[in-house]
């Protein structure tokens, strides 16, 4: 079995039989990560470089641990330590890796579109680790294999993607696989934002009131707060977004039923999610996490050609 | 033969037995570096993230040359690129770690306990590689592999400590083990960087005159300044401490015996040691780096429960 | 075949043959870069400790890269995250990496001559990455490797070499090997960047009129304009010097002959080379990326010892 793509550059571009094959492939590298000894030869003589234009802990990580899980060679780039500081071009980056002869390529870049840019111009395969508020589609492939671990299946899944969607590259990718996979998504958050053409565009719905979508899903997806994406602070304190759009256990306790928990990290706590929320029963942050891992290695595996 | 402890967090909790342990299975490690290769495949298929939380040079560079010379896959994460930046807490930090399932977790912070707080919570061996002003466990084995291969034995050996007792994790390590190993331990430095309990509390003994310890002891380990951890300054100027509490060649010639001098490092030459000291036929300063990496290799393997 | 040096330099401390080995050599391993399998096992067990003191990404991915298809062991240290901020010496950093008894260095450091002092201090092999204005003897290579792939031989081969030739340790390293090879070389530039004792001292011509040298040339290997490296701005703006000194379309037009385009990257487009030269048929800036890991692996391989 094939990816019909040679990138994974965002869940827009996929088949359902594509998300089938990298979910039902990250399951056999789960039971892998079970064993005793965790490393496979699959991508012996494998070079893969990690371009991380932005900083990020958990997401670098899992990708570097499923690449040495796999036993490829690792690269790792960081914006800080590289030619960007002497006002090298993205072209001339990519140029450069496409020269050095890398098989594949991780990359995450504020820049909606930088990945896409990098595949359209090497031969290494690409995978899109992030890129500015377009797509993130690894986390959504790790948050499809963590519900469908706990349900069974997506079909007919009510999902519920809480707080700021204008700016997620985690909501964008979501919202692209559960359609395609057959879940319900209800996006809910501040009306600020909520992009205006989203319930006609993406085939979701809109709900302004947290507690009805609360009430409504089986699982909440809850965003971080991307401070850092915001022009211009929307709240007059986190404190508030915290009484207005934050999960609380209270809010929880009150729903008269249990949803499972959800959030890509990292949490700020007490702002979008209470800690007892985070630790507390219903949550499945940490299988995320802990899926990741597999989900990755499913990616890099089957784009690496060594499949075929 | 196995370690009492599944974390190496500080000297404190170890046995006699365990210091032992470590420094004979550190001498098999330095007989193995002095061959042409070097690579010894003991920790093939184990995974080791350093996580440093400080800056360090040589700390990370001697643990990372001790994961590889033992084959392990190594992983790195430093403060500047992480999460860290973003507000996660080290709850998150530690979770995330637990659940991506590494084998070993290899801990600087600048916030004593913190490596204590992450074996509480995961699976993963943690070996703290200095944790605020508490401890530097492998910086105390390593100081004293390189005075048994100097003296045969810590059994009744003199050891002087001298310099900013107060701040020094590697002045309370080194006191643990010396006490435990059965050596005689006296502390010397500025009034105001010895704390007040020290005496009764950890068996040593106090000299505020440099040169009385100096006469007493046969070896000195020389403490680094540290600037960073003071909150005031102590002296008008490094010039000044140089002059009072400074090791010069000439204080040693005036000694009429030899004494072996030992640095941590890195070294503020001028200040706690002139170069001719630290230089010079009677330090063993650079011993100890090469012992580090054995010392390293030691506690890496007998806490990957290879040897089990 | 042996190189005549331990280390690596200089260009100027090698011998015609030594050159021809490192460049046949490096023919070998541009052929292993061409199979699937692109990995040999020829530095395995081989410890590298890569020390940039100043950023880099080309440099040092092509080393690493090279180092990971030779089966090395990396070990990667930037100024940035290392002891140099709190005060190690130069002389502490090379004791402490002599005795945790690495096998190879590759070292970038902005002050002329570091690894050279390096070199008289450890037993490790040294390669110089690039020190201050004065070599980045690899860079040189891999400019030959990519002149004779197109040309055949050095032999009378006419190069220009154009720019901040004052601040260019490329320039310097590139007369020291064009001339010891047989090439004529001429310097073009503004008269303020090009030293005056530099035609008798180094056997070139110089020339001020760039059109003339492009005029005279085979081969054109345009320098980065070193912002950094000048302590006082020599343009009015860097749009002046692209007027005067930019290598246009329109100025290679109007010469009647083809020359190749060469530059050592990063490139400062629409400044010393415009984009439509860059990427266009004469250049063979991308051979030279490419070049430069199987010339690398050659120097690795022949100072590891591994080929006695």
């Amino acid at each position: 079995m094939k990816l019909s793509t040679r990138h994974l550059l965002g869940i827009k571009d996929l088949t359902r039989e594509d998300i089938e094959l990298i979910l039902s492939t990250a399951q056999q590298f789960k039971e892998v990560l079970q064993r005793p000894v965790k490393k496979v030869p699959s991508l012996r003589d494998v070079t893969v470089v990690n371009l991380f234009f932005e900083n990020s802990t958990r997401t670098r990580m899992s990708f570097e641990l499923a690449e040495k899980r796999l036993s490829a060679d690792t690269l790792n780039f960081s914006a800080s330590a590289s030619s960007v500081k002497k006002g090298e071009t993205l072209l001339d980056t990519v140029n450069n890796i496409l020269s050095m002869k890398v098989d594949m390529v991780v990359m995450r870049h504020s820049a909606s579109g930088a990945p896409h840019f990098l595949a359209r111009h090497i031969n290494a395969a690409v995978i899109n680790a992030g890129d500015g508020i377009n797509e993130h589609p690894t986390q959504a492939l790790l948050d499809a294999y963590s519900m469908m671990e706990k349900f069974g299946s997506l079909q007919g899944l009510k999902v519920a993607i809480l707080g700021d969607i204008m700016h997620s590259r985690v909501a964008l990718s979501n919202i692209y696989l559960l359609t395609k996979m057959g879940a319900e998504v209800t996006i809910a958050g501040p009306p600020t934002l909520i992009p205006k053409y989203i319930e006609e565009a993406l085939n979701v719905r809109v709900e302004y009131h947290i507690k009805k979508a609360l009430q409504w899903c089986d699982v909440a997806n809850v965003l971080r707060i991307q401070l850092e994406r915001q022009n211009q602070p929307l709240f007059s304190s986190l404190r508030e977004y915290n009484l207005v759009y934050g999960i609380s256990r209270s809010v929880l306790d009150s729903l008269g039923k249990e949803i499972v928990i959800m959030h890509p990290g990292p949490i700020n706590r007490g702002v979008e999610l209470d800690s007892d929320v985070a630790d507390g029963p219903y949550s499945i942050i940490l299988n995320q996490v802990e899926n990741g891992v597999a989900v990755r290695m499913a990616c890099l595996y089957l784009l690496s050609g060594k499949n075929d």
